[in-house]
């Protein structure tokens, strides 16, 4: 952002017609309670019009803030995690903000040591990458009054800032293709049935399954343990062996793709020709692989960037109101889809 | 470890036959010189032999240090790096110590921005994966004491404990493995020359086919400027160009290799039947290629913890003379080699 671009204080207080002083009391929640409520209710108002945001490297140096956030995530080896690592660092960066990495490998003893750990650390708080849709302790940091985004998945009923793909929009698109290359029975390898994504995406599945009128069939329905490529090999090994037919497979991610192929292999399935398969993330190199996957492209970068934003945000202003972010997605067409036989 | 396995400060003293508090003297560089010289070396020598390392939890309680360290990577989405930062992170983690992220991009300005931003939050040392040969600002931070450990890549005349993969002997195995099929044109694609990676795999490349009496042809090397799939593309195309005849090839990493399955697919090359190729590193996901690609395994994951425990080493005691640590590498034969037409 140029300087230029960028409000100070005193554009707010212009803007609101009061003294920077009060301007500056009146974005300060500690502060707040010294201004005329209505006052500052302007104030606010016209900070958010102009998207004011304080400068934290100044504020770090009157408040002595750590500079640190926690960046919580599964498993920096799956190569999801890493752009969206990026994404967050290439905001902090400028903002005078470093990012904490840890690894739950999504056991929640790990995860809780590991969070209690960067507190202990004084971090300003949390990009949560771990969130399952039952989730205690995020629900208990919330009460306590943790600074935290959620990015990618979010918990169930817990009023927090959250940055997802539009997953539904996603699977529609995937649906679609199948649908339009002439496939009717479509089966779904969906996701952990305890994360939102794996929850969002199977219901997206089997609405845009419905609405185009293709085969509604649970037998063409198997839910992964993981969102591995070993999880996603025993679905459709389930499948197959309990007699399902199917021309095609939405797998819920590319991982889970990439264990279709294994199970291609072993069972001499010919892809796309035998059984057409789409991913969902666009991980790096799938354009290499033996068919090129077909997948829905996830702009990691961007959400890890927009995380970093609004984590940012509710750093200087706890009280903001929490916002839901969904980033418009689109499809990949590569080799491993094609008309059925 | 159990606490079985785990030497405490009174094993050391015991052993060494001295009063617990002459063995922590003995053992802090700050108040060695407070015991007998002879003492001192004797409890040294002990504390070494049982492996013992003094918790940094409980000596960070004492002296207010950050528990933090540095990570210095040139791009997360690399896939060579996140199974680095996992390898670092399994060791800090049960000592108490998080790691600082920072990706530099190879840019020297970023570089030295980033350090500088982590050694003003307080960091107490350092792991870095992008030194180059010559590096000044490396070797400015060794003068001023800084405790660094570098990994994967080391600078020329630098003093500083570094762990690397055995390079020559991986080269070593990929011209054998060649040799073994048939292959006499060997031709080499090297990293760039500002990287000890590069020059160190590149003299190896050489010395391997000489020694096998293979053709030693100065026109089968060409150099990428980057570790990345367009430079490999580019060296690649170049050698082409000019006319050259081999019928195999060694990259000098694996996104090199990736880098002439383009180049393959834009000629028509039939890869192995016309030009057999070998990576270097073992990235996830090569078994799924087209064709699978033969690599070099390099244990990263192993690699950063080796290194977090060097760092953990000379964060205990900066006096200690450095290491530099060499990894054995095995080669992993795929579909993208086979034996000359």
């Amino acid at each position: 952002m140029s300087a230029v671009q960028t409000p100070t204080l005193r554009d707010v207080a212009d803007a609101a017609g009061v003294h920077p002083a009060t301007a500056s009391r009146a974005l300060n929640p500690a502060t707040r309670g010294l201004v005329n409520a209505d006052t500052a209710r302007r104030v606010i108002k016209v900070a958010e019009s102009l998207g004011y945001r304080p400068n934290p490297i100044a504020r770090g140096l009157k408040t002595a803030k750590s500079g640190t956030v926690g960046l919580v995530i599964p498993d920096l080896t799956n190569p999801l995690f890493p752009p969206i690592v990026r994404g967050i660092e290439a905001v902090l960066e400028p903002a005078g903000y470093s990012g904490l990495v840890v690894n739950t490998d999504n056991d929640p003893h790990r995860e809780q040591a590991q969070i209690e750990s960067l507190r202990s650390r004084q971090v300003e708080g949390f990009i949560v990458a771990t969130a399952l849709l039952d989730h205690p302790l995020l629900a208990r940091l919330q009460q306590e009054g943790v600074v935290m985004v959620m990015v990618n998945r979010r918990p169930d009923g817990l009023d927090v800032p959250s940055i997802t793909p539009d997953d539904a929009t996603g699977i529609e698109l995937a649906v679609q293709h199948l649908a339009d290359l002439g496939h009717t029975r479509i089966a779904h390898l969906a996701g952990p049935a305890n994360t939102s994504t794996g929850v969002v995406r199977a219901r997206a599945f089997r609405n845009a399954v419905r609405d185009r009128g293709l085969d509604d069939d649970p037998s063409l329905l198997a839910t992964c343990r993981y969102w591995t490529e070993d999880s996603g090999a025993t679905a459709l090994r389930t499948l197959l062996d309990a007699g399902a037919e199917f021309t095609a497979v939405v797998a819920g991610n590319d991982l889970i793709a990439l264990g279709c192929y294994d199970v291609f292999a072993e069972r001499s399935i010919e892809c796309p020709r035998d059984i057409s398969v789409v991913g969902f993330n666009d991980m790096p190199f799938l354009d290499k692989l033996r068919p090129p996957l077909t997948t829905v492209a996830v702009p990691h970068q961007q959400i890890g960037a927009e995380a970093a934003r609004m984590l940012l945000d509710a750093i200087a202003d706890p009280t903001r109101p929490s916002r839901s972010v969904l980033l418009p997605l689109s499809l990949v067409v590569r080799g491993s889809t094609a008309a059925p036989r």
